[in-house]
């Protein structure tokens, strides 16, 4: 951490600085510059509150942190990348690329079945099914719960298929444990600080999926309250951010996945389903995700997109997901001749 | 709402919109213009699908929503101003500009007396006290809990100043509202639906802080949840959107203060101390969010800010404070003369 | 368009919106919904002011355009692909993907040399240099003007390759058109409406970078301005958007290439490199595009990035460029072979 | 400026750093933490360039630069608030709120004398018109050039109030020097640096608008440019950042007001007309505006903002703007005395 003073500060205001963080049993190195005196502050064991303090300190202009917040999240404490394997084997964070397919919500057995038949068929690996919806008003569809889940159990013992699921509030997660594979934390979430400790309690793999306006730093804090409970299957998820222009739901931030990687050790997956909000958008931008380096796709197929409850203008038709699969064939294994 | 078909889209495409309209019992009106044909769809039991739904249909464009998604909180449903009234007789949406001064987390019965005293006398009129602290890192401090609750309980019985607290999952409602005459959800939680329900159904008043990247449509949508448990007590807050520009927090968007009081019956408060995150800024932006109407300010008061466990860079100390309250009393008075 | 009334507007109002339209010799079509009325304007010939005008009526909501306000732009005025013919016979917006390559400013005949024949043997096609160079501070390095115009097409006499070159103001226009197959328009001027009128009118191929805040509509408004002066060689460049995380330089939006390809019939490329501002994230990044579907790249390579006068951290060494290359016709082929 | 190693660093690689520093004449202070070693650039003749060079350097985690990037405009600089005279007396940035008037775009003489005259009289003291319009859209009204100069200069001579114009281009710039008091450099400019130099060097006061997806840094910089030339009768202006919510046309960033002050020596306008959009919006923001210390007001006024070319929605009429200025009067009183 470093204290830069305002141009021309008192060596009384250097001093006041240097004793509190002494106090602190830190360590410093001063030094004056031609135009400011900057402090280098020396020492792991920082209090997260030192740098708030300090800003307030009297002619102290700023405070640039130089190591990162976050830590068991970060690339330096663990260099070999995370793979996540779960029940029955199949892994996430390897060399595949892993499709996990959902309708969206769950609405019936009949729809469930028949997606998650076409995508098994068509090389999907994982079930996700939103049985508990949260909705931005509350008029519209919000969910089959425990009946869900238990169309979601059924599949998943007929296909062999893991299933994914999200939960919203530390009510739902028992329900979910008992059925799901993997706990989504959703993007409205992302900050639900108790949600994520309380579902990484759990030791079951979470995913969790970037905020429509968080930083990387900030999702990155995210995971680290989910693996700070011991939990070590965290996965990422980027599903778009929130920008000024309306022709797109979200913007895809594709760059996040090399950035990720350099900076974490965790799995990241990509919905281009969700973020783009638009059928058509779904392929290319799942291509170019793998073609970016990610490790998974979540697509929303529906057997009719034009009679879904919820997302259906960003679902692809079986006949569409079949198509996309084969060209993420392609893709990722382009990119593996290309690495 | 409205349907648009794309340019030269067929008669057959425009049949079957208009047949799926009227099979949910609604009617329709079409306009065939030189370049679209448009679909008025006539009627007000809306399933909020229907617009997802149409969005997916063969040759069509997009899908405008003419009537506001939420009805509750809309002016149009309540053209009176609500106004929110505590126990002891004090009221929030009235004439008078409502004061709430905080010490932002806190930190022991010593700090909290000081703060409130000097906010008592000096014209605060509610005190906000954070004894559930959500931080984006996991190490850095989280609150006092129960023992906080406590203090601020005293403090209300020897000052006879109304209690603000923040909840961030439903574990914490019932202990808050032993305690608190005010339940916040901050923006972190502005669309975790199940908070927003269960603390409505306490019936205690709730002031529902704007999500960092939310729009007003959203936040009135979270205001609609509360106000769907039949709890009329609703007040929002605006404590910053989020932008490009690192140099202040957040930007507090002041522009929201006249445009909500059109589009709906709420009170509305700001928060200058959350949104800059810069002491210096606070006061001015305080006496802006008067000028533009906003019914009461939150402001963060410490008696030393470089030593506060939280929040110190934004707090004011209690003499700025002091000063402040009469620049706001004075632009108060001159607000009255301007209306 | 569609006029919106408020909601319970009076007969009076909706007579006078309608009174209005139909004096500019325009036909209306009303539609009295549960709620509110609708008034449709049908004609092709509306004066762009019209919108404006009925915007501040009496008792009118909102103004809803149902047209795009670009025409020659638009997809729906030219269904075929535009493809740009260069001199010497290079296409961009053609089957192939074309790999534009600079080494940001052009410091000397030395360095320019360099790249472009290490970019030349590689596979790369166009050479990007700038001379005009716009700095957000007036004291960094400005530029070689005339002198690396002229280093530019002694390098394109040598190795037979087409220049791309930026200007800045009319005054550029007519050097920059003595040296340069392509002028780009950057994104600073993209709605310099003066300037892209006056390149338009050199019926030299212009390029079009998207302003860093730029809604899609408003860059396909700026094509519309070079395409009116009569110049059909019109190419859209996607370079990234602003956003709140400073971990990269610009948000890359490549959701833009498959929705510009849908709403327009003009060729688009990508520049990873001043989007993301980071060597390290180039590559995929220029991967991901030509997975979306890009028609071409532009890569800042540089001999010595570390000692670069301008975009060193974000531009390749000659090895890396070279390795980039591969992927990039791995990526291509594949592609191919996905649609 | 620091150069902040990786984790882990080399000797090898802190050494390169240093003596390419020391090549320049510069001297370095190294600090070796306990997990990354810093290095602190002291001096003060740093090439713009030396941050980018570094960056690129082996081993190097990131630049953080201590000094500001601006000098003229800076605080630290000029600790005395600049003053701006125009002829006739008036000052910007003195102890008044100076108002500015105008009905957008110049239309018609008549327009024009009812605008102003009726400004003077309620206590106008500048009038703003338009007569190069720039429009987003080609096909939209775009001002009456020459022939709309005479008439400001006209009305000028009448009424003895000075006159505010924008140019787009340099070829405009002569031609509104003859006839303006003010020139204006808009928006969609703010990052013209041609422009910005040749405004400066006419040493007539300028006035600069921040682009909407501007930093504050950004906007300081292209003021840097201006104040280069000379020219010390620099203004800012504040018309409104884009952001993710369309309720208004862009929000308005009020903080930047005190920000500003603290930053620079500048004085800044606010224009609320152009950042929200709608003339209900006008007054509460501009009276939020002068609260939090603005140096004055741009207004768009209309007689009749129904039938207006441009900016319809956003002007007040005659009557609405009479009472806004009685109420920032008040406010303005209000202010002095707060302060």
């Amino acid at each position: 951490m470093i204290v830069v003073m305002q141009a021309g500060a008192s060596d009384k205001a250097v001093d006041e600085v240097v004793e509190r963080i002494v106090q602190l049993g830190l360590n410093t190195n001063i030094i004056r510059g031609t135009e400011r005196t900057i402090i280098g502050v020396i020492g792991t064991s920082f209090k997260a509150e030192l740098a708030e303090m300090l800003a307030s300190a009297a002619e102290v202009d700023s405070i640039i942190p130089v190591s990162k917040k976050y830590k068991l999240a970060s690339r330096e404490f663990n260099p070999v990348a995370t793979v996540v394997e779960l029940n029955g084997g199949l892994t996430i964070g390897g060399s595949e690329v892993v499709v996990i397919v959902g309708p969206g919500a769950v609405e019936s057995e009949e729809q469930l079945v028949a997606v998650a038949r076409a995508a098994k068929e068509a090389g999907g690996h994982i079930l996700k099914g939103d049985v508990f919806k949260p909705r931005a008003s509350p008029y519209a569809f919000r969910g089959l719960g425990l009946e869900g889940l238990k169309m979601l159990a059924k599949v998943r013992e007929e296909l062999a298929m893991p299933i994914l699921t999200e939960v919203h509030s530390t009510e739902e997660i028992e329900l979910a444990t008992t059925y799901a594979d993997i706990i989504l934390i959703g993007p409205h979430n992302m900050q639900n600080f108790n949600l994520l400790e309380e579902v990484g309690r759990t030791m079951r793999p979470v995913m969790i999926q970037r905020g429509n306006s968080a930083t990387i730093e900030e999702w990155l804090l995210a995971a680290e309250y989910a693996l700070n409970t011991g939990n070590k299957a965290v996965i990422l998820c980027e599903g778009g951010i929130r920008s000024f222009d309306p022709s797109t739901r979200a913007v895809l931030d594709l760059a996040v996945i090399p950035l990720v990687k350099k900076l974490s050790h965790l799995p990241i997956v990509v919905n281009p389903s969700q973020a783009t909000g638009k059928g058509f958008l779904v392929p290319p931008m799942g291509l170019a995700a793998i073609a970016a380096g990610a490790d998974g796709l979540i697509i929303e197929v529906h057997p009719h997109p034009d009679q879904a409850l919820a997302e259906g203008p960003e679902s692809l038709t079986i006949a569409e997901f079949e198509q996309m699969i084969t060209q993420v064939k392609n893709i990722t294994r382009a990119r593996k001749q290309a690495l």
